[in-house]
């Protein structure tokens, strides 16, 4: 990874902090570029050209290469280190635990955040208010499936912080800004400790 | 892989369908066991705590493991063969699509072939209705970001079909079953031709 990588962000996004943090475990430096999705800086026909068609970030750019999808990118940063096992059934279990994150966590956990602290509730719209009620719900249920897995080992996957820790660290840690209530969760608030205590972790304010 | 494989699944699901194609085109033989998602039978007590204590299939069983998330599942099948790419960038690349695939496109194309082939127009719930439009514009936009990329390249990822081609493939070429027109798309459509006469092929039916 001699290559200039520059992370295409939104520094306040869950998706993205995984990417830095990721880089940060690893002593790797990245380059940071910020773009307001606030104002559709994501949106223009500059980014969706050169950047992502898709739209969004993060993007992680690799030279003159592009990966978007933030847990692909944390994958290109990281194969080859012991932030993904070495066991061919556990790093499969560790991108289970990765899709599983972007499909059932993030759309629920991410976005109910999302919702509160960047739209705001008198601002919902009808279709933010119907799908509310789902969301708690399978936020909640996302939680504690989590929860309850952790309370028979340390990490989600094997012996140690892995890529899966990382992705579901990222909106897990921030939840209670979606409303979630992280005390109802012991085993889960005793995993993010265990994440916080990693020699190199940064927050996601760094 | 010397241990006994078992599919946990609903043979009609796309993500169920992605492993049975996967194993297919390495040669890779799988026992398959059927739960009647209709009747709830991903949810009994027995199945959430033996299988998957998130209550869904495919579930791949690997001797007495079990890998739930479909895409997870085929890269334990296929690491190491011609479907994952060799290429560190590449290989980040295809799991981009299939991240891509999960969050972005599932949730919509699959999502309406389900709502309109198994639960019926006519008993919507109102949360239904009312994410009817935007999953429609979401899967849309979708299909024409995959017809706008595969305008100039054969496959998803680098010379050749990966795990990526697989994971689209599941759920894009059923998508006019959810009310998508496949005719708006002609690069895609001839990029299911391509996956299809690849050696060792099988349909979801199969």
């Amino acid at each position: 990874m001699s290559e200039r990588m520059i992370l295409h962000e939104y520094a306040a996004s869950g998706n993205c902090y995984k990417i830095r943090l990721t880089a940060a475990l690893l002593g790797l430096s990245l380059e940071r570029r910020e773009y307001d999705i606030m104002k559709g800086e994501t949106r223009t026909p500059e980014f969706l050209a050169n950047v992502n068609a898709n739209g969004r970030i993060p993007v992680l750019q690799v030279g003159e290469r592009f990966i978007p999808e933030s847990n692909a990118a944390c994958f290109y940063l990281a194969e080859g280190s012991s932030l993904v096992p070495a066991d061919r059934f556990d790093r499969a279990d560790m991108l289970r635990w990765m899709f599983w994150e972007q499909y059932t966590h993030e759309p629920n956990v991410a976005t109910l955040r999302f919702w509160y602290g960047w739209i705001g509730e008198e601002n919902f719209s009808e279709v933010q208010r119907v799908n509310l009620p789902g969301k708690r719900a399978a936020g909640e249920a996302a939680l504690k499936l989590m929860d309850e897995d952790l309370a028979e080992r340390a990490w989600l996957v094997g012996a140690g912080l892995t890529l899966a820790d990382i992705a579901l660290y990222a909106y897990t840690h921030v939840a209670e800004d979606g409303g979630y209530r992280l005390g109802d969760y012991p085993a889960v608030q005793a995993w993010l400790k265990r994440v916080e205590a990693t020699p190199g972790y940064v927050g996601i304010d760094a």
